[in-house]
């Protein structure tokens, strides 16, 4: 970590911080410009606040050179990770395609989902059973039936699971899921990724809304400092001014996680365009970036879903997204 | 709430969704235009899910004509709701000059903050006892200790306090506390609103940092479905492309809630900023601007803070900094 | 158009407002609801200011139902614009590979990139003469010299050329230019558009970093509206929270306006990312997206050159690109 | 300029990179740590392209250590730069009151509005010729006929006018005009900006929608460069993800302009909000923010505006504005 001084510090205000950064354990190396003072931090800087730094009056910026994450980070674990879910492999070459309905709604519903999207080439099921909705007079998922009937899906066709928590209090629920998903508005919950990272489950994090990529390391980094390794990251698109689509799919996201970690990366193209003739293009364009997988969501029934259904692709419309994706992927190899 | 149809759509395509409407209890009134169909949703739309109704694909837009929340709402509650914290209203007329430390660090230390603030002018004692803080190696906070030193800095000063809640489970150790706080990356945990809800006690809730002011009110609704009407909306900066500053504070935010909602609204201008020499200009314009009241950090010694410091003014900054805001208060009668 | 009116709209008011749309030639559809009158406007809205209508105190909303452009959009051109410049065509089915030098140095150099992007697959030169620098201190390209040098690198491959223009008045020197850009600074810089609107000249229009689909699409048909169809439209990154990239990359652009426009649409992943290791995995994406070409930025010399080098590609680097968008292309048919 | 290298850098590598910076007239200070080498580039670096810095394979990263901008640069010119219209002053505690209408529209209106303003308390009128507007159909102004108008009025009532220029080719209409407008959307209109700082009038240099402060000081330094020192910065929004309002007003720019900067630093709350009743509290909010002035709409029939009306406030609403800013400048002495 660098610290650059502004122009009047004096050298007892310089101590003063200096004497402050050893005590946390960092030797400092100081080199006098004519126009500023640096200061290089060594040691384990990854407790060293930023903010606070930035924020001192003596402080013209700071800048860290070595990544606050540790293990997530590629530097440290140049091999790609594999996450394995039942027998399923995603990461290191291996890719994921993740479909499946945004809500669980019925028995019948989620098993003909998922025997269709299974035929079509699906490896994981995925389907909401607590669902987070912005309004409380929203549907609200069937919670702990929701899951139940997952697991009915699962025994159905082998296809593991992957579902939402929204609570910790929930876990013993999830005993029998494959991979716990965090979503988007819980990615900075931090009490909640601790309790995950002492599980063993796999973990797919979801990048939050207006979340940069070192931040979704950094809550990677939550779950794994607490033991568990196995975290599978999510692109689902970030807010910007752009209204003609319901977030900005961040597709740069693939490479820029690729070269920072050896954590799988998979992208979430319905719930970032929020629009089905947008799905299938954007899962080609993810795919074509390098993903480790996709994640869709597959209806029997668009038009009357009882929620997110229209983002929702048919089981013929997903049938052809699988077919082009592994066309794609054959392309850049 | 208004749907418009695509131009092509089909009697039949229509039909299905007018019955899917009216299967949700709502009466639709169709309008028939040259170039589009409107339909008019009338009823308790505030079940319905615009995202997917605007994910369909004949649907060409959605708009609501009525907000999607209901007790937050000024139109059903003209008269500005005053929330009691101890002896001390917030709203309606009420300032709150809220003031501490950003970290409870030690019992010296939050006495002799509490002791100065109140003696400047603030009403209510914040501290932080729970810490979200984006890495795992950072400092966490005290927890339950800091929650016990900063009673003892109500029972010396008789200043009701406010502090943060990261996780349902610690609800029991904020017994005594006079607001809970739920901050900026909790304001879409909707389990930990929904049980909040279910107390009585004032909560101080922060706007995401990528949250509309709709969402935002969304959130208090969640608070307020569940029985507790004592909300106050906290406004912290959002996050934009601007790096000058670590957030941008959104001061119209203030005149807009005014409009939408009854609830009081302060602003945090320490938070929003990041540098101490910005919060004194912030909390002036965020009082002119008619907030109800400012939540500044003050520390015995910033330069020292083990967390935040240096965007926390010292007690005789803070000094100032009321007395300004006394005189404005006055000026924008 | 829809103006939805708030409740309390006095019927005196409400008629002003009727007056004053009729007197701009339009019919008005008054529905009165229960809780709020929506008024249905008919006739040419194009002309009407919705920012203006939405700020009136008595206006809640405003909702286009027809979109603002005219010429730009497909549902009065069914039929993709195919772009004709020299003997190459870019839309309705055929691919621009737009390559070349940030900026144009030499006579040596542009010739060199010129003869290696050819042979790569290239079947457009780009190259700056004029420099949009955000700082007056930097290089700001060679000028006329600049055009003149692109001129002799088409002369020596056959390779029709695209050079951005600054100012109206330096028209005259792209005489023997075949694609003129317009810079992103530049989108809503309106007098300029009009005037290109006069020239028969392909328009390579990008897209500004903080302006959205409409306002890119309301920019082409600034140049339409003059007369000239040829407009060709160039996704390049918008301005995000996001550091880790220049730019945040919006591929389903691409997707959203062949919706919206028979016009061609092209990415430029270079600027966009500003990082060469990002280029090739964001072609490819966008290439899968649907894209209608590529611009590529390629330097005989990365290390050495003068401005935005190494976010360029080697040759070497740029034949495996174009091989792989080949093979992309023929796996999304 | 600081440069980090990344940890695999070669000393053949390093030695290239360091050749080419001695060869821009910079010395190049090298400190080797254990993780990182570390580039002090020490001389002119405002010529050195930072983009191109960092998108170099061997570099981590790139800072500034000194700000790009001199002339506007308050280091090295700490005193307030007060600017001259007419024998009105703006900057350095002299404060500009500027009110008209949007646009002008005829003889009548705009002395009637001159008049009201100037009888309230403005020093300086606004009002558009030469519309920079969305659209190619709407309104675009009166263009010369409009500045004649404005001439009149200033006749009238001894008031300085000021109006925006869109193209540098008008130049000559804008003789008699004592200041200057550059609008957003021509922040980075690099060849104007130029052609504007050969003149000695004052520039009213408006923010872009989505450009950063420094942006803004570039484009400042673009006037000044070139001999013109009368710049007067504005705030006047920038872009978000927030709807409610058209844009963000962000009045932290204001202290942070002050600090970087000794131009003065004046506030448009009409544009910025877009709503007639969020202009009186953004107005003292930035008074209280501590603006060198405040820009506003004024309209005398707001109703029937041709343009922009219903955020212009009548010439009632803006006597109490200036009232209460009057007392908000006393408040914060």
């Amino acid at each position: 970590m660098i610290a650059i001084l502004k122009p009047g510090t004096t050298p007892a205000q310089m101590q003063h911080l200096v004497d402050w950064l050893k005590h946390m354990n960092l030797d400092v190396h100081i080199s006098k410009g004519t126009e500023v003072t640096v200061l290089g931090l060594i040691g384990d800087t990854s407790r060293v606040d930023m903010d606070l730094l930035k924020s001192l009056d003596m402080v013209e910026s700071v800048k860290r050179v070595s990544e606050p994450y540790k293990q997530a980070n590629r530097k440290f674990h140049p091999k790609d990770t594999i996450v394995q879910a039942g027998d399923v492999r995603i990461g290191g070459g291996y890719f994921a395609m993740i479909a499946g309905p945004c809500s669980v709604e019925s028995e019948e519903q989620i098993i003909a989902v998922a025997r269709a999207v299974k035929e079509s080439g699906a490896n994981i099921l995925r389907g909401g059973a607590f669902k987070p909705r912005t309004s409380p007079y929203a549907f609200q998922g069937m919670n702990g039936e929701g899951i139940r009937l997952l697991l009915e899906a699962k025994k159905a066709t082998g296809l593991p699971i992957v579902t939402e928590i929204m609570n910790i209090t929930a876990l013993d629920m999830f005993a029998d899921v494959d991979i716990i998903q965090v979503g988007a508005r819980n990615m900075q919950n931090f009490d909640l990724l601790k309790e995950l990272g002492k599980t063993q489950k796999p973990i797919l994090l979801k990048r939050g809304l207006a979340n940069t990529l070192q931040e979704l390391l950094m809550s990677a980094e939550y779950i794994m400092s607490e033991g568990n390794e196995q975290v599978i990251l999510c692109e689902r698109g970030i807010r910007t001014f752009e209204t003609a689509t319901r977030n900005t799919l961040d597709l740069s996201a693939v490479s820029v996680l690729h070269k920072l970690t050896h954590l799988p990366v998979v992208v979430d193209p319905s719930h970032a365009t929020g629009k089905a003739d947008l799905v299938a293009p954007m899962a080609y364009a993810a795919t074509a970036a390098g993903a480790d997988g996709i994640m869709i969501e597959v209806h029997n029934n668009p038009a009357c879903a009882l929620c997110d259904g229209a983002q929702s692709l048919t089981p013929h419309q997903f049938d052809e997204v699988c077919h082009k994706v592994r066309k794609i992927r054959e392309a850049i190899v």
